[in-house]
Order: structure tokens, then C-alpha cells, then sequence
């Protein structure tokens, strides 16, 4: 593995704060239609936020990832509250269109980080990464969706396991073919998945009607 | 962390074993109106007993509390089976409610004990012991109410997540105040949670309108 | 525990692919009626197939079976996609029943192979390795019909945690009453649990009334 450089660092690190902010802000206004007080609306926060990459660590048996850095709960805590007394606010359409995109990075980032953790494990090649990121990318979401009764997000015809999927395929299977890479290989599959799933939000875009059996 | 005496440890055994044959109980009575048989009544009843407590120890990375001592298993099976053919008796209104303040002692109890061994484990303070001292009192009902198809009970009205959040925050906020007192800042911690549970049972307390944003 | 011949070692090999592959396309087709495109129908067929085994070795606290061998989910995979494409030839009447078989023989051959990997880990005699049989054997069910929004098949009248139940309990009863017989004990309780299932399947039997209180 390359060695990372600080401003990558820097730029991961904001990105993940950015995500785990839409990943709690947008399940809160998932939620709170059917009606819910503010404790549950920040434990949904929570377990949206980071209940993806708890699961994945769980899998993994490694340490969970916020166990020894808190930093995600309080960012997630801190967003869930204000996106419960600010929904006037959030739930306006350019604030809340930018936690999708906002949510829309992080599931990429995510995703990718969640691929190369399972790599640097050896941990279930060639598939596992993949699963494993569909699973961090999405669990949180799939979790929330469970406790709120909704629809989950697996039954939709929005696209969202799509792009998650299609990104960690390439990114494990360009890896091998380009030793010494692997930044600019987790850069390009995270801005795949985001530009997917960014078609997806601003235009709609989904599965062509051939690949898709059954009624709807 | 101070040695408890005998006598207190008698007192948190037979409040768990209490809090045990209470959480399957409830269950198994949610569960009948929707039709069950008698096995998935036991598996719904011992799943809620001990599923919170499970997760909260997948989490941690430590071994499950039942895999060492099967008593919780035991009675959980038992009270599931007695509450499935008993039920015109649990039924009842007074042992009904009967039931539901001793769901509230366990809950109170398995919160703050899950919150102390959590600051034990020095895992992910100040807001682990709080997330995973919820995740241990409701995470159970929480997987009842999925895996039965109900509202869950994040998404109701009623108190059940907001007694825990406080106490648990109180307790990790009380206890480095209070060095050496452990033990009373845990009592009076897991009173307070039975204390609100309680009072949202007898006199249907809830949240001040004030506070929830959202149509109900 | 006894060795294992090579030939029965084989024979629970396919048991176990063809149990993964029935796993996958019931899943598969189970979701179809409610509209999913081939990239969630993949992943519900994986999360079904591999499911119950993932949260027993959790629980366990032993490496994920699939960590070290990714064949399950290959084979879930493409049975997935072949199911998904290939409804119209997997949902025939004759194919969907071998399905149905096929995985009443997977359910019994990982119950019992849940039962005596916790037995050998002494963990939580005697409860545990009947629970963990029941979640290994209908634990990918359950998170399939959770994440489809489908009743789970607890609450369903249909045999499934029955069978499971009773081979558990007389395997755990059987063992430590024939030394040295573990291979015929786990051949007939797993014989047991697929009987009672077929049962179930070719003449619709259920619990007899009397044993099921509530309203259906």
C-alpha cells in the first residue's frame, strides 16, 4: 500500500464528516414524517450513520471503527439534533439536494474505504470486498429504513446498491492490474460511484427497463 | 471500581432474572394477536430477552454474556412457554402490569450495567456507554417489533428510549464526578430511568409537545 | 468426535452448495413479486444464503465461514442471477418444489452442523447450540423477508422453526447418550428436521390445533 499523503488525509477525513452529517441528516428527515421524538430521531441519526461500518467491522472481527475514535458519534449526534430543530431549514430543497450529494460522496467513499480494508485483510477474495462494501455503503441506510417501517431501500428502483456494486467491482479488479496505484485507483471507483449515483439524483437516471424482471 | 457486596450482587441477579422472565413475557404477549405457534413464540421470547445484550457484546468484542451462563436462555424459555399457554393469566391487568414495571427494573438495570462495563472497557467514551446502554435495554423489543412486523417502538410515542438516554447520560456525566461511589451513582442512575419508564406506565407520561417537531 | 470419511465428507459439501443454491433462488424469487432489479436481487440472495451462518460465528466469536471460503457466496451469486434471469424456468412448479426441498435439506444439514460446531466450542451447553441451529437455519430467512418487507416466517403457520427445533433438541439430547456415534446421531436428527419439512411441503402438515393458542 502507498503511503498516504497528509492533504489526502485531510481530504478523506472531511469527506467522512461530510457523510456521516448526510447519512444522519437525511435519515432524521426519513423519519420524522411518521412521526418520532427527538431521542429516537438521534438514535436513528446514529445508527444510520454509522451502522454500516459497524456491521462490516463485526464481520471482519476487527475492533469496531468508532470504539477508539468517537469523533463519528458526536458528528452524527450533533447533526441529528440539528437537523431535528432545524427541519425547516434542511428539508428546503438546495440544503437538503446537497445532503443527498453529500450522502451520495460518502457512500462512494465509504464503499471504496470499506473495499480496501477487506483487501489489506485478505479477507474473502474476490467477493468480500465487494459485499462488504456494498454492506458499509448501505447497512446504515438498510437499518434505518427496518426501524422506521419503510420500504427499504433494496426495493427501489432508485439506484443505490448499483453504483456501490459496479465501483468496488472495478476497484477490486483494477487493484491487481495496476500495482503501486492504489490512490488513484480508489479516487477514479469513488468518483464512478458518485457520478452514478449523482445521475441517479439530478436526472433520474436508472437500470434500463431490459435488465429489470418482474412487476413493479 | 468498588467490590460489591453479596448481598447487592443476590439483588442484581434476581432483577435480571426478573428483567428476563419480563422481556419474554411482553414479548410473547405482542406477538399472539398476530398468531403464532408455540416455537416461534419461544425463539420471538428469548430473542427479545437477550438480543440486545448480544449485539451490545458483538460490539464490544468480548464474548457473549449467555455463552458463559445459559441461566438467561433458561428463563427466557420457560417464562416464553408459560406465557404462550399462560396467557389468559400474564394477560390479566394486574399481572400485566405487573410486567411492565419489571421490563422497566430490567431496563433501568441492563442499561447501567451495560454502561459500566462499556467505561470498563474503556471503549469509545463518553458516548459509547450511552449508545450501547440503549442498544442493550431496547435493542431486543427493537428486534421483536421487526421481526413481528410492528411498529417499532423508536418510531411511537410512548417513553421507553428517552428514560435510558438520560439516565445513561447522567451516570457517565455523575461518574468521574463522584469517584469511589460507583455503586450508589448506579442505584440512584437506574432509578431515575425506572422512575420516568414508571411514570410514563401509570400516568402515560411523555415528551412536552414543545420538544417534537413532525405530524404524529 | 470422529473422523470423517472422505465420502461423507463430499456428501455434505454438495448438500451444503445445493443448500446455498436453494437458499438463493427462493430468496431470489421470494422478492420478485415486489419489484427489484438484479443488483438488489443479487444481494438479497447472498445476505439470505450466507446470513444465519454470519450471525452464528459472530455470536460465536469465530472467523465468518465465508471469510476463508468464498465458494458460498459464489455459488449464491450465481444462482442469484441465474434465478433472476431464469425465473420463468426456476419458478415452473417442478423446479420451485426441488428448490423447496433442496433447501428443507440445506436447513437440516446447517442446523445440525450449527448444533455440533457449538457443542465442540462448549459454548452455552445445552440451550446454545439449539439456538444457534435455529438462527443459523432460518436466520438468512428472517433478514430476507425483514429487507423485503414480507412477514417474517416466524409468524407464519408454515413448519419451519418446528422442525428445526425438535432435530436441535434431540441431537443435543442424543449425543452425550451414544459416545462415538456422532455421525449416525447427526445423520438422523438431520433426516428428522428434513422429514418433518417435507412434510410440511408435499401434504401441508402443521402443529395440531390444540397446541397454538391466539387468533390466526
Amino acid at each position: 500500500m502507498q503511503n498516504i499523503s497528509p492533504g489526502l488525509q485531510a481530504f478523506e477525513f472531511w469527506i467522512a464528516m461530510a457523510g456521516t452529517v448526510a447519512f444522519a441528516v437525511t435519515a432524521v428527515l426519513a423519519v420524522m414524517p411518521r412521526g418520532i421524538d427527538p431521542f429516537g430521531a438521534v438514535v436513528m441519526g446514529i445508527i444510520t450513520a454509522v451502522g454500516g461500518g459497524t456491521v462490516r467491522d463485526m464481520i471482519l472481527d476487527v475492533p469496531v471503527f468508532w470504539g477508539s475514535d468517537v469523533s463519528y458519534i458526536w458528528v452524527a449526534l450533533v447533526a441529528s439534533i440539528a437537523a431535528y430543530y432545524g427541519q425547516q431549514f434542511v428539508a428546503r430543497k438546495h440544503v437538503y439536494d446537497l445532503m443527498l450529494y453529500l450522502d451520495g460522496a460518502a457512500v462512494a467513499m465509504f464503499a471504496i474505504q470499506a473495499a480496501s480494508k477487506v483487501i489489506r485483510l485478505d479477507f474473502g477474495l474476490p467477493l468480500a470486498p465487494i459485499l462488504l462494501g456494498i454492506i458499509t455503503a448501505i447497512g446504515g441506510g438498510l437499518m434505518r429504513d427496518v426501524l422506521a417501517g419503510n420500504k427499504t431501500l433494496l426495493m427501489k428502483k432508485e439506484l443505490y446498491a448499483v453504483p456501490v456494486t459496479l465501483g468496488t467491482v472495478v476497484y477490486v479488479i483494477a487493484l491487481p492490474l495496476l500495482p503501486g496505484q492504489e490512490i488513484t485507483v480508489s479516487i477514479l471507483c469513488a468518483l464512478m460511484i458518485f457520478g452514478i449515483r449523482a445521475a441517479a439524483i439530478r436526472w433520474g437516471v436508472s437500470l434500463p427497463d431490459w435488465m429489470i424482471v418482474g412487476k413493479r
